[in-house]
């Protein structure tokens, strides 16, 4: 089957440094972060102003691509889930959804948060939080 | 710089043929639509059940790439924006986020909406809405 190139757009800078040190949500104790944005890609940062709520879409890069079924949180008394109905990391195409506030813009580092990405996380997408539809 | 390889996990089937024919959102008169999951991810559905929240992510295969800012919604008087700070399809990634309820489930066809995108939008990612957390 055909694919398509993600090409990253910035990458996530956090104290989490390892898979199992992240919580699974971003209401469970994650801290802030950096996003450093690649310089050929600020432009499209214009008129983004501390305060936003965005979506900050990651491209998890340490999960497992061929795992279809999960445990829910890891919890094996929980019954196996089909992924897509799961956030689980590991995924055909490992998508990070992250909602959060910006809280600094300097230049090509937004510092936002509270976010649960590992250091290094490829950011491939930033969209506005759309709140009058209650979709994020 | 390094990529990612997207694979598409299915497809939408919509009667809406055409961009200039879909709505900018999916509050705006969106139909229903089919989601056909390709056969070797039918795994990932297993638990999803009707009434569902899901939040599609798609491949915008019609945007264009190259495209930093523009005027919100096509509107030339109001001023340009860094793309991070819209919906606009055209972006570096084009990832379309939907929110959706499962209305039907066979197999590996899913009846959802109402879901703006155009009719052949691969479908690369399929997450259920996270409710207590605001997040979808």
């Amino acid at each position: 089957m055909r694919g398509y190139l993600v090409r990253p757009i910035g990458v996530i800078r956090s104290e989490i440094k390892r898979r199992k040190d992240a919580p699974r949500f971003y209401t469970e104790g994650a801290p802030n972060a950096t996003l450093k944005v690649d310089a050929k890609y600020i432009a499209g940062l214009e008129r983004m102003k501390v305060g936003d709520e965005i979506i900050v879409i990651t491209w998890l890069h340490l999960a497992h691509r061929g795992v279809l079924r999960v445990h829910p949180r890891g919890d094996a008394s929980r019954p196996l889930t089909g992924v897509f109905s799961t956030r689980s990391p590991d995924r055909p195409n490992p998508l990070g959804l992250h909602r959060a506030k910006v809280l600094r813009i300097k230049r090509k580092r937004l510092r936002i948060g509270p976010i649960e990405a590992i250091d290094g996380t490829p950011v491939i997408d930033i969209k506005p939080v759309v709140e009058e539809a209650n979709d994020s």
